[in-house]
C-alpha cells in the first residue's frame, strides 16, 4: 500500500521561512499564469453548529506535478477554549498513482503562504523605494503580511489601523522584534502617504476609501476569499493597473468581485495574472505614478506548493514520519 | 495542537465486518431520512493525465455527530503497475473543534461500505423468501456485493452476468469459499426468474430490460453515481416502488436520473429515503407482488460512519496508531 509522509505542526515551525514560502508561492502563481494548473470549485461545508465551517480547496499543477487539496476550517466557538478558530491541513497525492503521499498539519503555515503572495505582489509591483507600510487589521494575519513585506522591501514606518485596542496592544507585543517604527493611526492616517498599503480584514464594508490613496502606491488586498467581503472602494479599481493570483477567481470571489459586478472591471482579462509579470511575461509597474492592486482569494495551488516545499525541506533534515497506509 | 488517530489498511481489514458496516450505514441512511445530516457539494477533479480522477465527498451528521470527508480517487493506469485503480481515504474533523480527529485508509473499506447500502435495502425490501440473486457485473464490486446480499438472504443461486470470461474466472476463484451455486449465464437469464437483482457496472446504457422483471423482484442498482451511468431500463420505474439512500442526489446523479429525465419520476418526494423504512417511518414492501427498486448512488454520510465504526473498534482493540499534529 505504500507510504504516507506526515509533517507535524512542530517540523513546519521548525523549517518554513519566508524565502521557502515566497519561491513556493512565486512557482505557484506561474503554472496558474501559463495554464498548467487547474483550480477544481470550492466546497464549503459546516460543522454541528452555527459558527463552523470547514472549505476543501482542491487543485492540480501539472508544471510542477503536484495534485491535492487543502482542508480549511473555521470553529468560531475555539477561542473560547483557548484554541484558534483557523485551522488547515493539507494532502498531496502521489500524482502517478493518486494515493495519499504526504498530509501536512498546516495551520501554522497558512499565514506564510497567504502572506507569501503579498509578497511577492509587493516584491514585483510596489515602487522600489516603498518604504511606508499602511495596514488595515491587526489580526494574526496582520502580523503575518507586515513581517513578509518587511522581507522584500526597506521599511521606515508601519501603520496600522484597528478598531480595537486590545488587537493594537496584542499585535505591538508580537511585532516587538521590528526595528521599525509602528504607529496605530485612524484607516485614514494609515493610508494617506503610505507607499504600500495591505488590507488584511473579514470586512463586507469598503474601509478605503479613494481619495485616501495616492498615485504611485501599490495596494495588496488580502481579506476578500468569498461572495459578500468587501475592503476598498471601488472606485480605486478605476485609475489602478489590475493584478491578481488567479483573475478568473478574484472577480467572483475576490475583491475585484465589487468593480466587476459594478462594471468597472469588463471580464477577468482586465486583471493581470500576478505569475504573468514574475515571469517577466507581463511588465508590472510600468512608472512610479502607476497605482497598482493586486487581490489574492487564495488556490489550491498555493497550498500544494507550500506543502512540497516544507515536505522537501523536512526530507532533507530527516523530520518526516512515514506512516504504513 | 493534539493528535490525529490513524487507521492503517491492514488495522481495517483485521476489523471491519458486513456487520459493522450493515449498522454503520443503516445508522448514517437513518439519519440522513431525519434530516438531521447535510451533504455537501462533490468535487471532482483531475490529476497530471486522461483517466486520473479524484473526488471529494463531504458532509455532516448532526444526530451522530460527524463531520468529514472522504477523497476518493481512480488513476486509470494503476493496472498496469499492478495497483488498484481505486483509493479511498477519509478524514473526520473532531466535531467540537474541527481539529482532524482520525484519517482512515479506506480503499478496502470502501467495498464494505458500498455493499452495506445493498445488503440494508435487501434486508428491508426484498422478499424474506428471496432465495435467487442476480449479478449483472463482475468486478471487485460485484463480490462485495454478493457476499453481503448472502448475509442477509439465505440464498441457494447466484447468476452472474459479465461479458468478459476473465473477470467471470476472477470472480468464481474469489467466491470459491461460498456455499452457494454460481453459475455465469447471459443477461437475461440472470435477471429472469431471480427475487433480487443487484446492478453493479459503470454501464451508461441500460443492461437490465424491462420484460425480464417479474412481479416482486427487488433490485439494488449499484453501479451509477455520476451524470450519464444507466443500469435498468426506465420502464421498469413505471411499475416498482423507489428507494435511494438520498432521494434528492439519486435523480441527479443516481440510476433515478433517468426516469426523473423522462418524466417518469415526479421530484425527489416521489422516491422513499432507505431510512424512513429502516426507522419503521415508512412501510417498504407492502406485497409479495410489489416490484422494488433501490437506487444506491453513495453519500459522504455513509463514508463518515464507516470511519467511525471502524475508529470505534480499534480503539477497543488497541489498534490505533497516534500521530502528534
Amino acid at each position: 500500500m505504500g507510504k504516507l509522509a506526515f509533517i507535524a505542526e512542530s517540523t513546519v515551525r521548525s523549517i518554513v521561512t519566508r524565502e521557502l514560502a515566497f519561491d513556493a508561492v512565486r512557482d505557484a502563481f506561474e503554472s496558474v499564469a501559463m495554464n498548467r494548473s487547474e483550480v477544481f470549485d470550492v466546497v464549503i461545508g459546516s460543522g454541528l453548529r452555527d459558527n463552523e465551517i470547514f472549505g476543501v480547496k482542491s487543485g492540480t499543477d501539472i508544471k510542477n506535478r503536484m495534485v491535492g487539496l487543502k482542508v480549511g476550517t473555521y470553529w468560531g466557538g475555539n477561542a473560547e477554549k483557548g484554541l484558534p478558530a483557523h485551522g488547515s491541513t493539507i494532502l498531496l497525492l502521489d500524482p502517478d498513482t493518486g494515493v495519499p503521499q504526504v498530509l501536512v498539519s498546516a495551520s501554522y503555515l497558512n499565514g506564510y503562504r497567504t502572506a507569501a503572495a503579498d509578497a511577492v505582489a509587493v516584491s514585483f509591483l510596489a515602487r522600489s523605494d516603498a518604504a511606508v507600510l499602511g495596514v488595515i487589521g491587526a489580526g494574526h494575519q496582520a502580523e503575518h503580511e507586515i513581517r513578509a513585506v518587511a522581507e522584500v522591501r526597506n521599511l521606515s514606518l508601519i501603520k496600522v489601523f484597528t478598531r480595537s485596542e486590545t488587537r493594537a496592544s496584542w499585535l505591538a507585543d508580537r511585532l516587538a522584534d521590528i526595528a521599525i517604527e509602528i504607529q496605530f493611526t485612524g484607516a485614514e492616517a494609515a493610508v494617506r502617504g503610505s507607499d504600500i498599503v495591505v488590507t488584511a480584514t473579514p470586512s463586507k464594508q469598503p474601509l478605503v476609501r479613494d481619495e485616501w490613496v495616492s498615485e504611485g502606491t501599490h495596494i495588496s488586498a488580502m481579506g476578500a476569499d468569498t461572495q459578500g467581503k468587501h475592503e476598498l472602494d471601488t472606485a480605486i479599481m478605476k485609475r489602478a493597473s489590475l493584478f491578481a493570483e488567479y483573475p478568473q477567481q478574484s472577480i467572483r470571489i475576490g475583491e475585484f468581485q465589487h468593480a466587476y459586478g459594478e462594471g468597472l472591471i469588463d471580464s477577468a482579462a482586465s486583471v493581470c495574472a500576478l505569475g504573468l509579470v514574475t515571469l517577466g511575461h507581463s511588465p508590472g509597474r510600468t512608472s512610479d505614478a502607476e497605482l497598482t492592486v493586486f487581490d489574492s482569494s487564495g488556490i489550491a495551488i498555493q497550498d500544494l506548493a507550500m506543502a512540497a516545499a516544507v515536505y522537501e525541506a523536512a526530507t532533507q533534515k530527516g523530520l518526516v514520519q512515514f506512516i504504513e497506509l
